[in-house]
């Protein structure tokens, strides 16, 4: 059995940033995140793909053991998303064409809803609660969502909030989403609807780990040259729930500690992605390049 | 003698925040630097002031070991600075109303000559140039700029940088005067015109420190509430300069651990600043209360 099952989108991107241009690539946050989780443990995906997704895809995710008999493949396109990036600040959507992903419907088979983590990417928070509905009381719940969500169903997020262990979401969207604008007083707000573990994503500016009561701030691991900061979250949130993931089925207890080292391992992970487009870099990250830059980091940080 | 000169404005600030508005409050540069640096360090200031500036702030500024013999009163107004901050992003400059400080032209002197670390804040490159050549070749030369001398008089900044030990600089100016956009990049084609310890400042997303070869990255020490984010660029230099004074005067060598901790000492002080307008929390900070939270600091951090 899998450690964690991870729901989310498979995509095809065609992305522009300052250091060139990348079509029809492989992407998805279920994608990004799964390559990156499996860097620790077992996944399976649940997602759906259009008639035009290659099989070598396919086969790049299974020499990583990441399961895909729970992908479905459906008649039409495979989602696609078009954007580019300024040389500061958000990507800009060029297009967005949802393809078979406007209908997806997350059915969990029987023989996942054991599954120890669950691991819900940026999807329609209806869809998420339909997800942690059909489980069968996983060890840990950890969800992802982006400000689209916020803005266009409230109500069903906060709903999702209420039933998840772990929360990942963004600077700007933490602040949206309690309508706080205090960073700690964000947090707090939501936290006291349900997660007890918030990490607040800030992209090139780190990230912020909330822990019960506790708090763990961390800057983003440097790199040489950003190529391209497609899936850096996604691949965040993989590095960070596989060592979790891994650390469970050790049987270690999961403390702050424990949830501190996880966060540096996502952010590690993620500092590999941006380094060239799409998956081009991450796909070749081994165990070692990980624990490698791991200690890098330590020294980066330690004073 | 003073272990420290800082040469800079000193300024009357009107400022409004999302928290609220202060009108004629005591700032500028050397100011915000100076009560930073006396929680660590003597200073003499060389500054110029109007015939509107209060004795009341003199006073201040005495009380905490800042010698002001060398602020000049001149006829007219002092500097004024007015702003308004947004919900996110930089300051909006309403007013600057240059007064008295347009025509300040720094005599260093003679008693002065010989402090061992001098501090350049944000003015005039020409005037920068001057004041290093008045010097008898002080142990550290450290330097702040701003975006405005690098448009306005790149030629003459980069024959500052030419002179001085350590270059305070934040993430946007180092890439615009380097012509370089990514940071490390960026820092090294500063670093090859002379200073060996660079300070990159990044607001609310912390400061990168590059010492030689070597990084430190550090995230912003988080606080509860933000309150007024001015002067908090040139209370970091004012913490960093204060402690490397220190160390330079206990007879300490400065190394990397030395800079990474005065760095952090930077980080601290700066995070008092911003809790309230203007110096209304600063100059009531003690160095107890620097040490609880460099201490708190270090737990935020470590994994």
């Amino acid at each position: 059995m899998s450690q964690i099952l991870a729901v989310g989108s498979m995509a095809y991107d065609s992305i522009e940033t300052w250091a060139g241009k990348s079509s029809n690539v492989l992407g998805g946050s279920a994608t990004y995140f799964s390559v990156a989780a499996s860097l620790f443990s077992d996944i399976t995906i649940v997602a759906v793909v259009g008639e035009d997704f290659k099989q070598s895809d396919i086969e790049l995710l299974n020499k990583k053991n990441i399961k895909t008999e729970y992908v479905e493949k459906k008649e039409g396109k495979t989602f696609h998303w078009e954007g580019v990036y300024p040389k500061n600040g958000d990507a800009k959507t060029i297009k967005t064409e949802l393809n078979v992903f406007e209908f997806f419907n997350p059915v969990i088979n029987k023989t996942c809803t054991k599954i120890p983590v669950l691991f819900l990417g940026n999807i329609d928070p209806d869809l998420q609660l339909s997800v942690i509905k059909q489980m069968d009381k996983p060890k840990l719940t950890i969800c992802d969502t982006m400000d689209f969500w916020i803005t266009r169903k409230k109500e069903s997020l906060l709903e999702v909030v209420k039933n998840i262990d772990v929360f990942i979401i963004n600077y700007t969207e933490v602040k949206m989403l309690s309508g706080k604008n205090d960073l700690i007083e964000a947090v707090h707000t939501i936290m006291d609807m349900g997660p007890k573990i918030i990490v607040v994503k800030n992209g090139a500016r780190g990230a912020n780990l909330f822990y019960y009561g506790k708090h763990f701030v961390m800057p983003a691991c440097p790199v040489e040259k950003v190529v391209d900061p497609t899936g850096a979250g996604d691949s965040f949130a993989g590095g960070f729930v596989g060592y979790i993931a891994k650390t469970i089925s050790s049987g270690k207890e999961i403390d702050f500690k424990e949830i501190k080292k996880a966060s540096v391992y996502g952010n590690i992970t993620a500092s590999f992605t941006i380094e060239d487009f799409g998956l081009d870099k991450l796909k070749n990250v081994t165990h070692n390049m990980i624990e490698s830059r791991f200690a890098q980091f330590q020294d980066f940080v330690s004073f």
